[in-house]
């Protein structure tokens, strides 16, 4: 690590130094189809004379989606994305939900174009300061290995395209930014061929969007907070693998009409700046929650693991609504969702469901496969007639737990889909490219 | 108060040794037309040989909800009924939502009888812990009064007739317990003819109910949480009366189909043994809200006053959803409602209205009478087909300020009545007896 950070210093001097004049050029140079490297500038290419000829490069990712089971809230440093405390998730698996990302990059994209994303069919923007951070750390880091070795090609001084696809709706309201940075810290990192470890590019990914740095690993993850003021130190490693509980699952009620809720890093520093409930939390609930966390998931304790899950998502939602103006993400729907939890648990006489809730108020429920008759089979019961069920599970199931009137009646009005899934695998490399070898978007 | 708390100790031990025996008498004297008192018993009563002829003494007395600004959550002490925090609130005017309680006795009554309460028309238990503690608590301090001065009538040894009317509907969800019990306090220190003073009668009150001591008394009221251990300075005390702020107002928003929640004695003991966040509210949250709103009020400051009344609120219900199983008071319609507050704040300009919620989803809306156009005006334009408002109020009013459809849809469908009215004063003496001369229920 030490000697990637110095490498990496030196890389952003570098950069500053020397990569800066070639993005203030107002032109490109005279012949549209020679790009002349400004770097190498005594060695003028002349092998090819159509834009076509030259390589395209690209790297293609598929990254995960993870759903918190301690969360993060608050940032110490809004700049770097540092956080007010550590985090825990679950990486959910790629069949179900993923991003598909592809970066290119080439020596015959015109410099004036920059660097550009199509998400989903639709140029997104890329001029934010937390995607320039990215690129910019990412470019740096290729840049130092250039600098080191003239013969790698000169990667670092190419517009990017990126082009990213979900496999889920956005408006399912699925962390989808935490999957999509992951993709393209991951899948540029793969263009550049850099060295770095999934930490170390979890700390680019955090600069991007705070959750993200989790995505770049599978199974059970934590985002450890740091202490160092430059975050150097606020990064994600693996608590365990998705392997080491095979039988984890999950299981989304998707809440439909869900009015898009206060932002997530707006909402954060409010809490940050008014809940009076917010201190205790960080300096002594999510700490307790982290090692609770940890051992649950080492010693594959459900009740344990179930339980922490609860609470915190109760605790984070608690200084949402103590933040000024309150911030609501749960709804009545939401709600009813943790009544049929506890009816579950309830009627099984142990834990065997846990429900936690994000920024909105979706309901993702975690349970061990042997319980999937308690808990699939119950709310399969109220809500069998909407999407995405598996039928290859549900055909057999027939749970005796029948839910009250009230919480089935608004779980049925408010659940528009669900969403069956377990625990997978981080980013994985991929030959499934959306940038064609001319590096056109591929038509699908 | 200190000779009041010696006779007070006096009259406990004294009512052990003496009452203790009556009510253990397993069948009534052989004369049903004469009760004899075992204290005086050499003095057999003569005088009448009719049951109707005894005396039946009476008093009747109105008592009032309050609504907390600085919130009541968590007992320190379930059996003193001793508070984890200090709690202040706003007395609401009788006109608009009262208690008429009339306490009787009779040496006539038939001592097998026992208590009795009969509310809204309906007999009600009196023999559970808290309403014993209430009788248990009079009755000792009337008998002190008896046993100095001979000549009194022994009130205390006669079975006590309750009949208690609400002028609103227990379904209203509103705070009703509060004013039962200091009706029923008041109106037997009343029959007893106790020299007690509201904060010494408070100390009863809250054994019955912790909040009814706050409706011994008009205008803004603080219940002093106190540090002994026995509760003798766990009282309420005047912060200012009604008077003091003459343009203070209210609305109720009572929200229909409110599905029973979890009750406040039994929620607010989960919240103090499982939520991490409750030890910040207690320690610092509530005392620094209770500086804040004393002052407010002192200075008639209605910006300072709404918003901690608004932030206290939020704080005592992220506890509640912090507690463990969570526990939810407020739904989707009572959040439209903290959204249609914040929107007629911010068409106005600064801060005119505050919401507050209790252990329901009903909400409760102060404002100043000069500001009625902003506040009621809106809320009248989206719930203007609804009852409860007064037409002499609304006839007027033509708000600018329009609600975003979502809010104002909600709360169409969820507000079933209004309840439009004002600061009021604590408990007051009638002459409107709902016990006859004779010791039967008036029929009304």
């Amino acid at each position: 690590m030490g000697y990637f950070l110095t490498l990496h210093r030196f890389a952003l001097l570098f950069t500053a130094i020397v990569l800066l004049p070639a993005y203030s050029l107002p032109e490109p140079p005279a012949s549209p189809s020679l790009y002349q490297s400004p770097i190498v500038s005594h060695q003028p290419r002349r092998e090819s004379l159509t834009m076509a000829a030259e390589k395209v490069y690209r790297a293609s990712t598929t990254a995960p989606v993870n759903i918190a089971v301690v969360k993060y809230w608050g940032k110490r440093d809004a700049k770097l994305n540092l956080p007010t405390n550590s985090s825990l998730s679950v990486t959910l698996s790629q069949s179900d939900l993923r991003t598909l990302t592809t970066a290119s990059c080439s020596a015959s994209y015109p410099a004036s174009e920059g660097d550009s994303l199509i998400l989903n069919g639709e140029a997104a923007d890329v001029a934010g300061a937390r995607t320039q951070a990215c690129f910019r750390e990412l470019r740096a880091h290729r840049a130092a290995l250039e600098a080191a070795d003239p013969s790698l090609p000169k990667l670092s001084a190419m517009p990017v395209r990126l082009v990213s696809e979900n496999n889920f709706p956005t408006a399912a309201g699925l962390a989808s930014s935490a999957a999509g940075f992951a993709a393209l810290v991951r899948a540029i990192a793969d263009l550049y061929e850099l060295p770095a470890s999934p930490s170390e590019l979890s700390l680019i990914a955090r600069q991007g969007s705070g959750s993200a740095c989790r995505s770049l690993f599978g199974g059970y993850v934590a985002w450890r907070m740091g202490d160092a003021a430059d975050g150097s130190d606020s990064l994600a490693d693996q608590v365990a693998e998705a392997s080491h509980w095979p039988e984890m699952r999950a299981v989304v009620l998707v809440v439909s009409a869900a009015k898009k809720g206060v932002s997530s890093t707006s909402g954060m520093q409010q809490t940050v700046a008014t809940s009076g409930l917010f201190q205790e939390r960080i300096t002594n609930v999510v700490p307790r929650n982290m090692e609770a966390m940890e051992k649950s998931i080492k010693e594959r304790d459900f009740s344990a693991f179930a339980q922490v899950t609860m609470r915190d998502s109760n605790s984070f939602h608690a200084t949402c609504a103590d933040t000024y103006p309150p911030i609501f993400y749960m709804n009545d729907v939401s709600r009813a969702a943790i009544r049929a939890v506890e009816a579950i648990n309830t009627a099984a006489g142990r834990t065997v469901a846990a429900y936690t809730f994000d920024a909105g108020p979706n309901a993702v429920i975690y349970y061990l496969e042997k319980e999937t008759e308690a808990v699939v089979g119950t709310l399969y019961r109220t809500l069998g007639e909407i999407d995405g069920w598996k039928a290859a599970t549900t055909q057999s199931l027939n749970s005796s737990v029948s839910l009250d009137e009230g919480t089935a009646g608004i779980l049925k009005a408010g659940v528009s889909r669900v969403i069956m899934t377990g625990v997978g695998e981080g980013p994985i490399k991929t030959d499934e490219y959306l940038v064609a070898e001319d590096g056109s978007p591929v038509k699908r």
